[in-house]
């Protein structure tokens, strides 16, 4: 092999997935210098601590720095690599390095989701590559094959599994019968779980990956705020089991959905069937299920986090940029041509699992039943099981506008033969 | 959008999947031509006979010809896709084209196993792309993140379902306890076989792709040539069941393995824990299992066969080539570095599952763990099961070289001891 001018790298972080790519980078020296046809080298790290103690991490300690803007803006740089997260000050040094003609390769799901069209600009208008494949389901490569494999096809719709820690918990619950609260302990105590676990279990996470895969699927611009979201805190011990009874186990999904000139994004738990290819995905693992017109359902698996799979897609992507330095190719630009619209929650079809704890007399039925008319909900299937003076209906729907069928369950919830809501869940996958 | 020069393509082959592919051509022409930033038109189709009646194939029957050597030689094209198969004329055709700089998309396994190396010397010599994604696992985004997304990682295992029809049949085994033969007869019956069976049954199809795959994972090249095969037509209905005994399914493997310096490449049945995510994988479904240093353990699932979704496959190579055309950009080049050395089956390291019929007496088993002891193959577990005249063994080894393995079962054979060697399978994913 001729020794070629290197590639130069700019690594902004250096936390638990910034060590990892940094150490692939020396582990895989060789292979990385045959499969790109040029060696990679660190031309500078910014960290917050340049003096922090980093134990074996292979690295010349004078190659960190606090500078992030200056160490991007270098001359010598020539990818730009962004494992720190968060909106700023990530934006403006990406912006930045785009604007001048640097690659860009970034985990970052929170600013893609909130402003990718701007970085997807800033690529354009400095003839850059924009890589983000570790951004959604970390090891899993999902977002190539969206970008990429699936262009002659059209993707119909996107469930995923794509938060780790959530999927813990709810795999713990289905397996243990535990409660939400002592899954989360469990989670925290493992490490899946984070200190403050907000963003994972209200489903903020899976809502910036769902804006993200929507975005590619369906060529169209779709951000955060476009997302409809519910966390799976609400999930109880008792609607696991009730799901269990259906045959069914609960997941905290990421919809993405497609009709003839509009779009669905969504976050929720909901029901699917034990059957369905995302009911095994267990532990933290990531999984998802893409449907398109020609290929058929596919589907993707593997680790969601942590930092060397995490890294390992950093480095799929690092190569790519390389590759395309040295070849003056260029990655595929953004995609956006089809401007779908975003239809908010309350106009997407979605199916319920309602469980009630009613009184025990006659009619009782057939008044819920007239409730589910008025709001032209169709039931799918009625289960009543009564012993004495407490009485239960579990009632799957047929597919409704979610907004008719929220208003059907704020309907029962004034019956007075109805005691209390035991559970609502949204079903998905064919389940019921 | 400005109109910009079009891609002309040269088809060769019309069949079920080129049929499909000019549908697909037609029906997604604006979302095709938004993506790729100029339209796609077909220059012409090389087919035996052109006159046919093709029904409704919305293609002008003028384009046909039987010259296809004439078609892809012709100046106006830009991309040859070539659904034919089969080794002659295809490498003729397609060393042609890329030698004359067109790019070529292929579906075809067989020639790309036997020669790939030829074509991909023919592509860096012509300055052309080489696109092969729907020659492994049809639909299946798979053989771009081996080529790409995986670049930066070390794969050190890929295990496949990769033939339908197999698993077809082995599915159907596992769920109704039919045999080899009367699950082949339902399998024919419903399309899922063809009239000869046998590059299916007898694993050709699967060594092909296992070839294409070691190749892709290993940066080695690999011939079918020097992938072990053995078939399933061996699998009977009482392997079906000692496998359900112990927790296992029986699927047909391609596996490709790496050690430091070699690699091991074959296609045989084998016994998988039924907890193994490959053990679901039902009906005429293929999916892939990649195992590499940092990413972890990743799978790839959907339809592996089908004119629609290998026709997926196909446009969405059609749409990279287009656009590297396009844009001066170029195909991943043959990854060939590592030269790692292909191991023979014999030194290859695998499991046996042993299940002997032996004489009711005492010192059997003893007599037995002698010959193990002899060939140095350590046994994992035994499970010894006698009712009077009629005594069983079953033996599960730790791993050893395949030709020790093969050595002891050989020399069980002699023992006067063992009445017959009821079955001999190989254990994969981590069973037993």
């Amino acid at each position: 092999m001729s020794p070629a001018k290197s590639v130069r790298l700019a690594l902004l972080g250096c936390g638990i997935v910034g060590s990892e790519v940094v150490r692939l980078l020396h582990e895989q020296r060789d292979d990385l210098t045959a499969r790109i046809g040029a060696p990679l080298e660190i031309a500078g790290i910014a960290v917050r601590r340049p003096g922090r103690e980093r134990g074996d991490l292979p690295v010349d300690p004078s190659l960190f720095t606090t500078d992030a803007l200056g160490l991007v803006k270098r001359d010598d740089v020539d990818v730009v690599i962004e494992v720190v997260g968060g909106i700023e000050p990530a934006r403006t040094w990406l912006t930045e390095a785009l604007r001048a003609g640097k690659s860009v390769v970034t985990a970052n799901k929170a600013l893609l989701a909130e402003d990718g069209g701007a970085l997807h600009d800033a690529a354009a208008d400095g003839g850059a590559d924009l890589y983000y494949e570790a951004s959604v389901a970390g090891a899993i490569p999902l977002l190539r094959p969206l970008r990429e494999s699936l262009h002659g096809d059209r993707v119909t719709a996107v469930t995923g599994i794509v938060n780790g820690t959530t999927n813990f918990i709810l795999s713990s619950m289905a397996s243990t019968g535990a409660g939400f609260n002592e899954a989360l302990e469990e989670a925290t105590e493992l490490g899946y779980a984070e200190a403050d676990p907000t963003a994972d279990v209200e489903g903020f996470d899976a809502a910036a990956k769902a804006a993200i895969l929507a975005s590619l699927a369906f060529h169209t611009r779709v951000t955060a705020a476009d997302v409809f979201r519910e966390g799976m805190t609400g999930v109880t011990a008792g609607d696991m089991a009730s799901a269990k009874e259906m045959g069914c186990t609960i997941k905290l999904l990421c919809i993405a959905q497609r009709t003839t000139d509009a779009v669905s994004v969504r976050v929720h738990p909901a029901m699917i069937p034990l059957t369905h290819p995302l009911a095994s995905v267990g532990d933290a693992f990531n999984a998802v299920f893409v449907e398109t017109e020609a290929a058929g359902p596919l589907m993707f698996y593997g680790r969601g986090a942590g930092g060397r799979p995490t890294a390992s897609a950093v480095l799929g992507d690092i190569v790519a940029a390389a590759r395309n330095r040295l070849t003056g190719a260029r990655a595929p630009s953004e995609s956006n041509y089809a401007e779908l619209t975003v239809r908010p929650i309350g106009e997407s079809l979605t199916r319920y699992h309602i469980s009630l704890d009613v009184a025990e007399k006659p009619g009782v039925l057939a008044t819920v039943a007239g409730v589910f008319a008025h709001h032209e909900v169709s039931i799918a299937t009625v289960r009543q099981s009564g012993r004495e003076d407490d009485a239960k209906l579990v009632i799957v729907t047929h597919s409704a506008p979610d907004a008719a069928l929220a208003a059907t369950v704020e309907a029962l919830s004034r019956l007075d033969i109805v005691r209390s809501i035991a559970s609502v869940l949204r079903v998905e996958g064919g389940a019921g």
